[in-house]
């Protein structure tokens, strides 16, 4: 397994970042009333195209989704979960939303650092970062034919995504790496993102458009 | 041309697949009003994208659908087709949904092998043969700006599909390879999905949906 | 930056193009009352889409787009010039279909130059100019759930985009290469475009669709 994951704490900790990710695009499934097979596929695409987009963009292929089992399994239990205790996770909407803050985080980190291991410049791996944090979101909303929310909600989602993966390439390019600077540049997206659903911060829309909502 | 296909009449079995996937975009693409530029681009996608997806993940490049003129040239026929005898085809629907069966069966086997020979692991392979069946006609979906069928109308159509490149798989892992295990394996995702349709099987929905249809 | 771009000339032009399909992309996201960074997300992918599904098919890895900051930067000048100044854009919508075709012809021969250069065959290289040139706003099309306008509007867009990219195939395989083939085919697209935008010709539909407009 080490020609795919650098270690088993951060194989653990990307599983955990895709079961998350894989709840929420379950959960978009049933509200959409797809079947179970349509939950697995909504699941499995919302925890791995972004990973997926990446290792295409870097050249990584197979990508690591296509070469681990592990990674496709994780959403298949998800799967299982929420076809089972959907109501019990829509009541607890608020937790899933955290949770799926330290899966921006992380994923947003993770995904800069493996552009820049594969050579990739400071901007194109800070994007890719992003990419990974939000790709398979935007797949899932599109397949659910809803506007992906990240674009029009107003929220800050890609925004700490970009912190994250920012500063996770400014501290690679400075000599930083190791557990530390994963787990402190990722925390601070994740922080962003919370304090931000806590303010209700907003992104303005474009210039004239803000009154009419 | 001997480098991207193995046999004269693997090519024409595939180019018999490609067909009956364009004919389904382009009837989608008139339903749907498009011009007949329209047409022929949706039937590319159809017919190409779930192969070109597979190509891509595999590393395959440039895929098969951009090495060899006849696999492009195809859904163009089939657009020429369909835009003139679309009423017909509409009466046939029925025959159109069994022809697509067996192109379902054939493309399943079709890229699971394909990701097998690549050196792909078997979980991988299975996944990469639902992808070559499935893909097109979500990109189709999509881009018709529908909720993609697969996902959502509770018919067996990727269960089949998982079948036929799931068998596939199992019998390279031991050493079947060649027409007949091809031939056998597509014929059984063919046959689970034309059962499937006959009796109306339905596939479950998340626990407490199913009465409120 | 030699490695990337022909020449400094061809670079600034490439760079105009990718401008004017963000504007384009930022005016979709203004009208969907899109934040600020959705806007800037649909600004990159319109602009930057089709060449990296380009660079994908043909396998150059990492894609353009990723290689030079300048590619990422000019979507963000475009989408603040937008978010600012849109009312006026939206008055000036002819002179932007103006720009537009003329991206949309340098698109089309630049992506099928590049795909040649790459070792692809004359169709598929055809193609792949069409997908430059239009890849990127069907992207943005069904981020903002829209159907993709060029498969269903009737406008001429994809015909030019395909007569550019072809001229410039059989221009390549006739020996004629450099920048004057680059100016004359790209310029027969653009004009194209525009005749038929001035002249409001339309594709026609499927056969017995078109009374019932």
């Amino acid at each position: 397994m080490s020609s795919v994951h650098g270690t088993e704490v951060e194989y653990v900790v990307d599983l955990a970042g895709i079961f998350v990710f894989a709840v929420t695009g379950a959960l978009v499934a049933v509200r959409k009333r797809f079947d179970v097979v349509g939950m697995a596929v909504l699941a499995e695409i919302t925890a791995l195209g972004g990973g997926v987009l990446r290792d295409l963009v870097i050249g990584a292929v197979p990508p690591a989704a296509f070469r681990d089992v592990g990674y496709t399994m994780v959403p298949l239990v998800a799967t299982a979960l929420t076809a089972t205790w959907h109501p019990h996770l829509e009541r607890i909407r608020r937790t899933v939303l955290v949770l799926d803050a330290a899966g921006l985080g992380l994923f947003s980190v993770a995904g800069a650092m493996k552009a820049l291991t594969y050579g990739l410049g400071a901007p194109a791996a800070a994007a890719l970062g992003v990419m990974t944090a939000i790709g398979g979101g935007i797949l899932r909303d599109v397949l659910a034919r809803e506007v992906p929310n990240v674009l029009h909600d107003r929220q800050l989602y890609i925004v700490p995504a970009l912190i994250g993966a920012g500063t996770a390439t400014g501290a690679y390019l400075l000599g930083a790496r190791g557990y530390l600077v994963t787990l402190v540049t990722a925390a601070l997206a994740f922080g962003v993102r919370l304090v931000a659903l806590r303010l209700r911060w907003r992104m303005p829309r474009a210039r004239g458009l803000e009154d009419r909502t």
